[in-house]
């Protein structure tokens, strides 16, 4: 679209793994069997299988396990650009359906659009996977925007 | 808060048998625990008791798992208001967390603002509650609005 | 719905006077013709009249002025519950359109729900009205969610 | 970010005239001096020169403006793409603030992530620009995600 969303380089050089501990300590991803496979300044992938535990009632995933790996996804992207210690809250998050969720996997690739010092705005993109983890067509099933805030831990 | 948000009488006399059916086919609330205690018309109550596997890193309820059965109180109080044979649909939800979600149980009112004929918009506030089931001092732990459209069967 | 949303009492006394101020040195507001008209702690009104200047394309209240009353609505309903030297800035709303905007005037009435130290959020409810400042049939045209930040002066 | 958004060619040939007339009866903009600049399949782009009829509190655009031009850089976005004789109508938008809107010139960039039958998701962003019409640092200050709806005209 328009400009680029450049972002600081992170402020913490072991963000990765304060990423992934914080992530690891959240019972609702083990739950649902979520995985967080990208952890990069900025941008974290969470993918997540389909089975009927996820599903809503016509059974495609529940527009709330959307929502869930969304948030993670954006909040985590604003914590690897936060100082060593932070803790990142959710402030709100706003999630546009833009197709029935139907596929093999679910693919959410959070971003941050703006960092800043208490507060980060990040977008997040969830797709829908074959089984051989190839997008189908017209992937993109969900987008969110969304609000973080920084704690100190 | 200004004028009532009034609705129409349910166009379905079986809307609750429908929202139940349709609840009850949802495999996601089965593996969160969650209950829907409530089915009125333009109105739906959700309730989950905590366990560590629908918390986040603090031990809280995650915010997906609010954001699950928020979406899910919203969009059944818009299906209650729908001619029989209908489907809802989420076309989108936000959700602001107001407060970290303390508690022993969750509590979901999901009611409709304005039910059209293709979309309505709903309310929905979650609040957190006690092992007594009474709300906590400032029960309330977050808000939303959405949009919900109507599918024929 | 749920929990009663209690706030605490103003942590300035003058808060009325602050937030007057503020609002008048908004040139938009004057641009659009809008009015301040209530001023409570937690609670601020504003109206608009009709003219061809803020309508859309069918002649009625175009979404831009009812987004940009709400948008001042809830601000300053979230200013009047912060300590003196306090400056409101809005980190997001959202707005839903319930129906189309007809009348002879508008009303946005701004609630905080949840005053935090740093961040408020605050609902807005805007209704359409007629010449003789009743509410319209089917009144409420648009309500909005918001996050809002303090700043201090 | 992730997949493409691809979206199909405009079915209406005339798409730019129609998105044209329809900009041109909105008085809003005349007010508010705001310029359609660009119409093409699945985007457009306004933009607003600043003054302090356009202003808040400190000087600096007001964000009901920034809601107001991305409000309709994604709403004609949205139309373009759809059959002669449709209307556009907005049913719900969502917009985050990144930073002071502080410029001489502010720019809306409206594209469509998803143009379904009745209803389309779009996205747009809004940027400040100095007095040579250049983006300024961090020049994107408010980012939007909204529905638009397709009416028969």
């Amino acid at each position: 679209m328009g400009p680029q969303h450049a972002w600081p380089a992170p402020a913490d050089p072991d963000y990765a793994a304060a990423v992934r501990a914080s992530y690891d300590s959240q019972g609702l991803m083990r739950t649902l069997g979520a995985r967080l496979v990208e952890v990069a300044a900025g941008r974290t992938v969470i993918e997540l299988d389909f089975s009927p535990g996820v599903a809503q009632q016509h059974g495609l995933f529940h527009g709330g396990v959307i929502g869930a790996i969304a948030d993670n996804a954006g909040g985590y992207a604003a914590m690897s650009l936060m100082p060593a210690g932070s803790e990142v809250v959710t402030v709100e998050y706003k999630l546009n359906f833009l197709r029935p969720a139907r596929g093999a996997m679910l693919r959410a690739i959070g971003e941050v659009v703006r960092s800043g010092k208490s507060l980060s705005v990040v977008r997040c993109e969830v797709s829908c996977l074959d089984p051989e983890a190839q997008l189908v067509t017209g992937a993109c099933c969900a987008i969110m925007q969304a609000t973080m805030m920084r704690q100190s831990g």
